[in-house]
């Protein structure tokens, strides 16, 4: 496609978002200029407002074009529990199983000493406010079940006072799923991790 | 997400686009409001671009920048043969074999009378043009192999001046496949289809 400059370009920007690689970059492309031409600029309204209207919740590094989000807005959150998390889609997977109440913290990444992210780039210092403040009872940290997110998890572990309960989610074998095909990993700490029938 | 408007918009229209569903629009807008910001204006300039600067070619519907497209500037194309497909990808796919050096009509779509689109869509006049060119000698149909395009194919036929050489691609095995996972409709073309092995 020598000569249509503009859509190789739209092509290779469309290729770096997750999940879009060169097949559906070149279908989306064709879609866009042969049967959905007015969602062109549709398209680039929106991501312009976007990108202007988008910030990050001050106290919570949520998405919101407030500066406080929904979640911290919020007149019925349980100011008891503050759970910590690695970005605002994990946020967002949480508040949708409707089954947490309490405030969150967004670290905005993990401890990841080998690409050069260390404590510094957290947001301890907010994280360390949240930490001190008088309703606090107990931390529950929900960083990603990888190496990086429990290293993380446990490093933060140590920044929480003295009296307030610390905790991590679950690992074990996902709802739904079946045994046969759970890895090794997952099923060991399944077992581990397993509880009375009547709890 | 209540309170990121702004957010919720790009998701609802990236859905629109194919191979899009709700949860890698959202993995998208993610993405792109924590991790690549400085894509969205980026993208938004490239859809508004390929928006003004993409056209139809006047000759044969293929994308292009300019009144005619690369194709039908090119100043090595064998004039004898055009080959008739009927989407601009369709087009891309065929010239990214590098087996083919003809002229190409673009017909924006095949017959569909359930869905109300008759042969007035195609631009029979401007195909009739191309079918009258004094050099041609084989009208090729590139249509897909689907009921419509072997109808719109079967239709266009009968428009093809008499002396001029019409052919259909060759249904058959996929090169690479395996013929246990064939279905059973192309392996009786590729039966019916079978050519001599000295040919």
């Amino acid at each position: 496609m020598a000569d249509v400059p503009s859509m190789e370009a739209l092509e290779a920007l469309l290729r770096r978002l997750p999940g879009i690689g060169p097949r559906s970059a070149q279908r989306i492309c064709y879609d866009l200029l042969v049967r959905k031409r007015n969602l062109l600029p549709q398209l680039a309204t929106a991501l312009e407002r976007a990108h202007a209207a988008v910030r990050f919740c001050e106290r919570c590094n949520n998405l919101s074009e407030a500066p406080l989000c929904a979640v911290c807005k919020g007149l019925h959150r349980d100011h008891s529990l503050l759970c910590i998390v690695e970005s605002p889609a994990d946020l967002r997977a949480i508040e949708d199983t409707g089954m947490f109440s309490g405030d969150y913290f967004v670290l905005m990444g993990h401890l990841s000493p080998l690409d050069g992210v260390g404590p510094e780039a957290l947001h301890l210092d907010r994280l360390s406010e949240r930490l001190a403040e008088a309703d606090l009872q107990e931390v529950i940290f929900a960083t990603n079940p990888t190496l990086e997110g429990e290293a993380t998890a446990q490093f933060l572990a140590d920044l929480v006072p003295a009296g307030i309960t610390i905790s991590r989610i679950a690992h074990g074998v996902p709802v739904g799923g079946e045994l046969e095909y759970v890895d090794r990993g997952t099923l060991g700490r399944a077992l581990h991790g397993r509880r009375l029938l009547d709890e």
